[in-house]
Protein backbone atom coordinates (compact mmCIF):
# COMPACT_ATOMS: atom_id res chain seq x y z
CA UNK A 1 0.00 0.00 0.00
CA UNK A 2 1.59 3.53 -0.82
CA UNK A 3 -0.40 5.79 1.04
CA UNK A 4 0.78 8.92 2.92
CA UNK A 5 1.37 11.02 5.65
CA UNK A 6 0.01 14.17 5.36
CA UNK A 7 1.80 17.01 7.47
CA UNK A 8 0.64 20.82 8.10
CA UNK A 9 3.36 23.30 7.33
CA UNK A 10 3.16 26.25 10.11
CA UNK A 11 2.73 29.15 8.01
CA UNK A 12 4.92 31.32 9.98
CA UNK A 13 8.10 30.12 8.50
CA UNK A 14 8.77 27.87 11.59
CA UNK A 15 10.23 24.37 10.31
CA UNK A 16 7.97 22.67 11.97
CA UNK A 17 5.81 19.53 10.62
CA UNK A 18 2.55 18.63 12.42
CA UNK A 19 0.53 15.57 11.83
CA UNK A 20 -2.77 15.30 10.11
CA UNK A 21 -3.47 12.60 8.88
CA UNK A 22 -1.68 9.28 8.75
CA UNK A 23 -2.28 6.68 5.89
CA UNK A 24 -3.95 8.69 3.36
CA UNK A 25 -4.98 7.73 0.33
CA UNK A 26 -6.90 10.72 -1.37
CA UNK A 27 -6.57 13.82 -1.66
CA UNK A 28 -9.26 16.36 -3.07
CA UNK A 29 -8.48 19.92 -2.93
CA UNK A 30 -11.20 22.67 -4.09
CA UNK A 31 -11.05 26.50 -3.44
CA UNK A 32 -11.56 26.66 0.15
CA UNK A 33 -9.31 23.89 1.49
CA UNK A 34 -8.11 20.18 1.24
CA UNK A 35 -10.33 17.20 1.58
CA UNK A 36 -8.07 14.63 2.79
CA UNK A 37 -9.48 10.58 2.88
CA UNK A 38 -7.71 7.96 4.58
CA UNK A 39 -7.83 4.08 3.65
CA UNK A 40 -10.02 3.67 6.62
CA UNK A 41 -12.61 6.02 4.97
CA UNK A 42 -11.41 8.85 8.19
CA UNK A 43 -12.40 12.02 6.20
CA UNK A 44 -10.87 15.40 7.41
CA UNK A 45 -11.25 18.84 5.77
CA UNK A 46 -7.99 21.02 6.02
CA UNK A 47 -8.05 25.28 5.22
CA UNK A 48 -5.12 25.19 3.03
CA UNK A 49 -3.26 24.27 0.27
CA UNK A 50 -0.74 21.49 -0.91
CA UNK A 51 2.78 22.79 -0.30
CA UNK A 52 4.31 19.65 -1.83
CA UNK A 53 4.65 15.76 -1.63
CA UNK A 54 7.00 13.65 -1.48
CA UNK A 55 6.20 10.60 -2.45
CA UNK A 56 8.96 8.16 -1.71
CA UNK A 57 9.00 9.39 1.44
CA UNK A 58 5.08 9.08 2.15
CA UNK A 59 4.89 12.81 2.48
CA UNK A 60 2.25 15.19 1.71
CA UNK A 61 2.41 18.65 2.71
CA UNK A 62 -0.13 21.17 3.52
CA UNK A 63 0.21 25.12 3.94
CA UNK A 64 -2.83 26.89 5.87
CA UNK A 65 -4.07 29.25 4.08
CA UNK A 66 -2.77 32.81 4.75
CA UNK A 67 -6.00 34.48 4.43
CA UNK A 68 -6.18 33.24 7.95
CA UNK A 69 -4.05 35.32 9.21
CA UNK B 1 8.89 2.34 -3.85
CA UNK B 2 5.88 4.38 -3.72
CA UNK B 3 6.04 7.21 -6.47
CA UNK B 4 3.16 7.58 -8.70
CA UNK B 5 2.25 8.42 -12.25
CA UNK B 6 1.35 11.96 -13.35
CA UNK B 7 -2.23 12.33 -15.67
CA UNK B 8 -3.39 15.55 -17.23
CA UNK B 9 -7.26 15.85 -17.06
CA UNK B 10 -8.66 17.12 -20.78
CA UNK B 11 -9.85 20.87 -19.49
CA UNK B 12 -13.76 20.25 -21.54
CA UNK B 13 -15.00 17.85 -19.77
CA UNK B 14 -13.70 14.49 -21.61
CA UNK B 15 -13.14 11.64 -19.24
CA UNK B 16 -9.48 11.25 -20.81
CA UNK B 17 -6.40 10.98 -18.81
CA UNK B 18 -3.06 11.72 -20.34
CA UNK B 19 -0.31 10.35 -19.17
CA UNK B 20 2.36 12.99 -18.31
CA UNK B 21 5.10 11.45 -16.34
CA UNK B 22 5.63 8.07 -14.49
CA UNK B 23 7.53 7.45 -11.21
CA UNK B 24 6.56 11.09 -9.76
CA UNK B 25 8.52 11.15 -6.72
CA UNK B 26 8.12 14.84 -5.96
CA UNK B 27 4.81 17.39 -7.07
CA UNK B 28 5.92 20.81 -5.77
CA UNK B 29 3.22 23.47 -7.09
CA UNK B 30 3.52 27.29 -7.60
CA UNK B 31 1.22 29.88 -8.88
CA UNK B 32 1.96 29.67 -12.54
CA UNK B 33 1.97 25.57 -12.56
CA UNK B 34 3.41 22.57 -10.77
CA UNK B 35 6.80 20.88 -10.89
CA UNK B 36 7.20 16.88 -10.99
CA UNK B 37 10.06 15.15 -10.49
CA UNK B 38 10.34 11.73 -11.23
CA UNK B 39 12.60 9.43 -9.12
CA UNK B 40 15.31 8.90 -12.32
CA UNK B 41 15.62 12.97 -11.66
CA UNK B 42 13.69 13.80 -14.49
CA UNK B 43 11.70 17.23 -14.09
CA UNK B 44 8.63 18.62 -15.74
CA UNK B 45 6.92 21.76 -15.41
CA UNK B 46 3.24 21.51 -16.16
CA UNK B 47 1.13 24.99 -16.31
CA UNK B 48 -2.18 23.59 -14.22
CA UNK B 49 -3.43 22.31 -10.60
CA UNK B 50 -3.53 19.10 -8.47
CA UNK B 51 -7.20 18.03 -9.18
CA UNK B 52 -6.76 14.88 -7.26
CA UNK B 53 -4.42 12.19 -5.52
CA UNK B 54 -5.30 8.65 -5.57
CA UNK B 55 -2.25 7.43 -3.81
CA UNK B 56 -3.04 3.80 -3.21
CA UNK B 57 -3.57 3.89 -7.12
CA UNK B 58 -0.52 5.57 -7.21
CA UNK B 59 -2.45 8.42 -9.41
CA UNK B 60 -1.65 12.10 -9.52
CA UNK B 61 -4.61 13.85 -11.76
CA UNK B 62 -3.78 16.92 -12.33
CA UNK B 63 -5.69 19.32 -14.35
CA UNK B 64 -5.03 22.43 -17.41
CA UNK B 65 -5.15 26.12 -15.85
CA UNK B 66 -8.39 27.49 -16.84
CA UNK B 67 -6.95 30.75 -17.71
CA UNK B 68 -5.15 28.85 -20.73
CA UNK B 69 -8.40 29.03 -22.55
Amino acid sequence: MCEANAYLLENDGKPEETLLMEAVDRVEPDEDGILLVSIFGEQKFIKGHIHSLSLVDHKIYIKQSSSEI
